[in-house]
């Protein structure tokens, strides 16, 4: 098949440190180079693939003031659309306002919704019904149940690249955005309440750095650590060591890449019960979902009966980067009408 | 022909209040229904017009905080290229962005470029040379000297809507966004000076609210009045009764709407040598074009030498409304390689 990825912008492709949009884009481009496919991936121009890169816009977005937002969306959208006689099928990552092209190309599109960026952008999901969606858990459709959903396909990690930790050290961890939504001053709470170690990384937005230095600073010591946005390796480090991973959101989860990363090194996670959590963490098998502090607080003091070995399997059987190729495959071929070659 | 008319939706067409893109699309598309063509235009719901109205937006987006307006740009946009078939040609009057549309559909475009939004949309106009392109000045021009500019067409008023006064009052008059580029704290420095009456009227736009309560308030008195953002039929008595009009601005100007329409009343304008303003006043006959406020304070002392009729009769020739359309018809038949049918 002939096929273009179109990925975001914000970040490189494959991202640095931050970017799970571009992250996605990026694993599903190279798997499906690997497969035969012939991939087209539009992206950033300083973005790494083994697929043929396209680019209008030379640098990520979020990294560079100087590139105006708006042209540098509407002429990366266009650029994928404009060369849509080319592929078979065109798989947007850039959320739902790509599908404004759609009707004017003949080429098949298929969006993975990573997110509803705003309630208001439904609407545009739910006028290109000429197209297809994927989402990324059975949770995150609850914003938008009516839509042509063609499939339900939860991320994968390549997971032989997650060490895996039989041994943690005495902290626990979080990992993500740094914002009231994924709960981080919650966390902080519970291992003060504990006198637990915890360990924090991820990016503050320019939106979070109110909440940073409000909710996380002041509690920062010796104990309670921010390590700021660490690389891939860092954060396999961190994972691995960890005793447990405390995830205590308080906006519905889309998926939770992060949690599925804890788990192949063995870590299990402490999550609440919100959006796509039941989905990932195996409750009571592979870390616990909880429904209130009270609850994570009881679950942590119960975390030696998770068995490590079982996070792993969980992640090896469900969120395999393998799996999620394969998924991506059969709808391109479910769309095209086709049967698979290989 | 069947022309397809793509409005802003900032406001609605015609605008109530403010909205130069909206009013000239909107003269524009009653111009064309006028000589017989079918016309649709695309506008917000609410708009008013003798064509056929389609639109995706219910109201406009700068009166109605719970529209998206990323959304809507983009629903809006896509709905007059979905119906390009429909068309001989689409005119565009809303920026840039829908020329990445343009190289989808067989219909030609035509865009009025309003003015650039900023520098980096120059990038999208480089872009789809493909389309066509009217200045609404010479000197808008210099911003992007390269494109594919088909014509110039200064914009058009209906003179007879506006009354001639050959005897005004004695104040002077601005009206126009209430911003630093527009210069309403150079007429007041002005004013002040010389103990002249000056009456403001116009919209604050939310970036330039700190500039009116630190530049514009403090000297507000019986003398200096803004009088807010006023209707059409306040706006032509402001402007016939004003002894003359203040355009101090510091930026280029790229038209001059209400430059043309204080003329059209009577009265003349002091304007800086700045951008446009050259093309809309004949210096010394129909007012002054000035190169600093040493020189605006000679001219306001000058100003009886002005014929008042000089200035109505500049706007009959050169700035009409029928003047406007002509050249708009004109330009789309050259692009469609047609003569004129009527």
């Amino acid at each position: 098949m002939k096929i273009a990825i179109l990925s975001s912008i914000h970040w490189r492709t494959p991202p640095i440190k931050y970017g799970p949009w571009e992250l996605i884009a990026s694993r599903i481009a190279e798997g499906m180079v690997k497969l035969g496919h012939t991939v087209t991936l539009y992206a950033t121009g300083d973005s790494e693939t083994t697929a043929r890169l396209k680019w209008v816009c030379p640098k990520p977005i979020m990294e560079n003031s100087a590139l105006e937002p708006k042209v540098y969306q509407y002429l990366h959208t266009a650029s994928v659309f404009e060369d849509a006689d080319q592929y078979d099928i065109i798989h947007n990552h850039y959320d739902a306002f790509p599908l404004c092209f759609s009707k004017l190309v003949k080429t098949p599109v298929v969006t993975t919704i990573h997110g509803f960026s705003s309630p208001q952008v439904i609407q545009i999901y739910k006028r290109y019904s000429n197209t297809y969606y994927v989402s990324i858990s059975y949770a995150d459709r609850k914003h938008a149940p009516d839509l042509n959903y063609i499939a339900n396909i939860y991320h994968g990690i390549p997971v032989n690249e997650y060490p895996y930790n039989s041994k943690p050290d005495n902290y626990f961890c979080f990992i993500g955005r740094i914002s009231p939504d994924k709960g981080v001053h919650n966390a902080i709470r519970l291992v003060k309440k504990l006198n637990i170690n915890l360990k924090i990384a991820g990016l503050i937005g320019s939106e979070n750095k109110d909440y940073f230095e409000k909710e996380i600073k002041p509690h920062l010591n010796s104990k309670i650590q921010y390590l700021g946005l660490i690389n891939e390796e860092k954060k396999k480090s961190l994972l691995k060591n960890a005793y447990g991973f405390l995830h205590l959101n308080t906006y519905p989860e889309g998926f939770g890449l992060t949690l599925i990363e804890a788990m192949a090194t063995g870590t299990p996670v402490i999550g609440m019960n919100l959006g796509s959590i039941p989905e990932v963490i195996e409750n009571q098998k592979t870390g616990f979902v909880v429904s209130s502090l009270e609850e994570a607080e009881k679950a942590i003091k119960q975390l030696a009966k998770i068995k490590r070995e079982n996070c792993r399997q969980r992640v090896e059987k469900y969120f395999s980067l393998e799996r999620m190729i394969d998924e991506y495959e059969k709808v391109y071929l479910k769309i095209l009408g086709k049967r698979r070659a290989h």
